[in-house]
């Protein structure tokens, strides 16, 4: 491990350069990704390139969104930058909790938030081409430039601001001086199993029970143990898919609900305890991501049942999380890595997460969010919880092909990345292709009268 | 009162157009509020305005920005106005709850919010637009065209999305129809004694000792009885600044406290403890405004002081209104007309108030807001509480002259607004002269280097 003026010097140079693109995939076309409130997903990107003068590397960053939206985060994008270019990398990564509460803290900016929806959203993929940035210059994963930091080093990134009453700054050291000793031991270990992954990709709303059925055969041949359907349209149709499910499974491998955020409070206790017998192990988004007292009287509802609450892909920043952590509302913490202001915040999510006891399963999918989170999941394998238990990575089988360094799954797990950076830059030729609305991809379909832009 | 189907057939046509401007005002040459956290606040305004063809009127509505960040709420307005251009006023009017639904729910756009922050701010002001609209059609004040409207009409344009755990839509019709009867006498008592307000005027961050004085004077003598000072640079500026004001107002005289979301929750307990002798109503916005729980806990901590707790300007949407009500989080609880949904999500917070029994106590100042809630407040008290104890609308005595019926306070009191509509139209001249970056204002700044863009 190198000391914070070793780590310094080797970042020299200024940002010279933010650009930031509008990228979307026409995934509507087939119905993927569809669930109980968003009916025709075209999974996008706000993507962002940092350049410097001081290294060849370039960061890059994006944040997930699903079309009609993007151009609004990229012009905040846009409104960041001016608080990014220019600024020397030595002094935004020798002071990085200061210099991510200057982001989200500005004077003016931070009316239009604070640090939630599309600020906060800029903010992530603004954040997150930093750490990118940072690992190449370092030339490793993110995970393990993480996990070569001091537990000094690691909460000197994280702005403790409104957690004090939740975690303090003098607890987190001491959860990650707790797991120092273990962190070789760990790297070893999680590099030879993988962190375990579950599948979304058999059950999406949209799709037939034919589709249903086959795709679930063959997730179980690639060696996938655990499951998601999304639920939600009605409560027969949901039997009748969990059915065709449970059959396909069989009862001994884990299968979990995603409702997205369809249901009041009392009315997800109801309509849970209707679908009580397909042995669930949790229901996800049962109603509004900014509910924390929902969601505490819905687990209380739903315990005599054995079905967790989850939730946390919406989650708009730390100090929900805190709330949803402290007041013991879920069972299980879905991080997301751009929904919060990008992995400085998301560090703190996580170490709270050990102090009140619940396990960290990322929110994966989109585009982009499964390269990112097992990065996280690695670290916190790793630096924080030491345990894979009750743990899992969710993991959506679409568009990783258009990156670089996509992520990997085998046998059900994920497999440790080890190139470079955050594992988020994208193909030149996808960014080209799928540019919005002018990239060949979307020319061709107005041509061909497939989508109508508005 | 007339029923849906007379007022359906007034309101013939459809939205042609909807423009928006970005509109910012130089205050932060002036210190004018500035505050804990927000130093140099230009208040600015996404303005928008809507055009029908069945109508001569036009519908005005403004979120109100702090300068930098305006620009992404512009995109963001233009992002929603393809869903109401080339609507029916009668189909909006008509099913407005299912029209607000489809606005914030639309299935690619929710994602970056939901309901929260830049998008959320962009739908206040296009929905507010809406209601000023039909207001002007009716020839109506605002709140005049709640206070006709029924019962069953009124909660016609709610979404009980989220909220029935806490206030189910036969509560709210409970709730109005227990007040219809006394509607009349409350109207003719509202407009012979006005409704209270309080002055913010006196004690922003950025003012001399003097300055204080002499606001504080000033205030007494145009009859205010209730101010409010900003705190949170250090306790004993603090203390200092609150004996000016003490020795000026007196002791009888109702003072509270703004610290603008600076602290943390224990921290906010052990400052106020300390200023606990000034005799303060109210420490409003002690921490982040997302926090119900730290509030919750402040308002314990605090009691023993008879220091209430106050928040809701940032509040993001009804779903946390909704908790810090529930829980008992609040004393004063203080709505935004344009940080939620617009008029109609402001009426289920309004209702859900009243079942909980906590005050409204509308945010005003920065630009419209003192015009927008005066009708806000009204309503309230004709319609749901029909009572004035320990309630109060903040009034802030600037950038009125701008609009073509700004608010009247006289005596420590807002007059009844009778001019048709919202009270929220600018007028063309100072729309053009501020009109950012390119008004003459703004040119004029430029050349003088007063200014520099960024």
């Amino acid at each position: 491990m190198e000391g914070e003026r070793d780590r310094r010097m080797g970042v020299n140079g200024k940002v010279t350069e933010l650009l930031i693109r509008d990228v979307r995939f026409p995934t509507s076309l087939e119905a993927h990704g569809s669930d109980a409130m968003h009916k025709d997903p075209d999974y996008s990107a706000a993507y962002v390139v940092i350049k410097s003068d001081g290294t060849k590397h370039e960061g890059h960053g994006l944040t997930f969104t699903v079309g009609r939206g993007t151009e609004i985060v990229v012009s905040a994008v846009k409104s960041l930058s001016r608080m990014v270019v220019g600024c020397n990398l030595a002094d935004i990564f020798g002071n990085f909790a200061g210099f991510w509460r200057d982001l989200t803290s500005e004077s003016q900016l931070r009316w239009v938030g604070p640090e939630k929806g599309v600020i906060h959203l800029a903010t992530a993929a603004v954040v997150n081409a930093l750490w990118d940035l940072w690992a190449k210059i370092e030339n490793k994963p993110l995970w393990k430039l993480l996990s070569d930091m001091t537990p000094e080093e690691i909460v000197s990134t994280i702005d403790f601001r409104y957690l004090s009453d939740a975690l303090t700054k003098e607890e987190a050291l001491q959860i990650l001086r707790d797991s120092a000793p273990h962190r070789q031991e760990r790297i070893k270990k999680i590099r030879e199993v993988g962190y375990p992954a579950y599948t979304t990709s058999c059950a999406w709303l949209g799709y037939s029970d034919e589709t249903l059925t086959k795709l679930a055969h063959e997730a179980l041949r690639e060696g996938f143990t655990r499951f998601k359907v999304k639920v939600g349209s009605s409560v027969e149709d949901d039997k009748r898919r969990l059915t065709v499910i449970r059959n396909e499974i069989g009862w001994d491998n884990m299968l979990m609900v995603d409702a997205n955020q369809k249901w009041d409070v009392q009315h997800s206790i109801d309509y849970m305890a209707k679908l009580a017998h397909f042995k669930l192990a949790w229901i996800e988004e049962p109603t509004s991501p900014d509910d924390v007292l929902g969601h505490l009287a819905i687990k209380k509802g739903l315990s005599q049942y054995g079905i967790g609450v989850a939730t946390g892909e919406q989650c708009a920043n730390r100090v929900l999380f805190k709330q949803f952590l402290q007041s013991g509302a879920i069972d299980f913490c879905q991080i997301d890595a751009a929904r919060v202001g990008g992995v400085n915040e998301i560090l703190s999510v996580i170490l709270m997460a050990k102090k009140f006891n619940v396990p960290v399963c990322p929110h994966g999918g989109g585009v982009g969010l499964c390269e990112y989170v097992q990065h996280l999941s690695i670290f916190d394998y790793i630096c924080v919880s030491g345990s894979l238990e009750n743990r899992v990575i969710e993991y959506v089988d679409h568009l990783h092909e258009h990156f670089l360094n996509p992520c990997v799954v085998n046998n059900g797990c994920y497999v440790v990345p080890e190139a470079p950076g955050y594992s988020i830059e994208m193909k030149p030729n996808s960014l080209a292709a799928y540019e919005y609305p002018d990239g060949p991809v979307w020319a061709d379909l107005r041509l061909k009268g497939l989508i109508k832009d508005t």
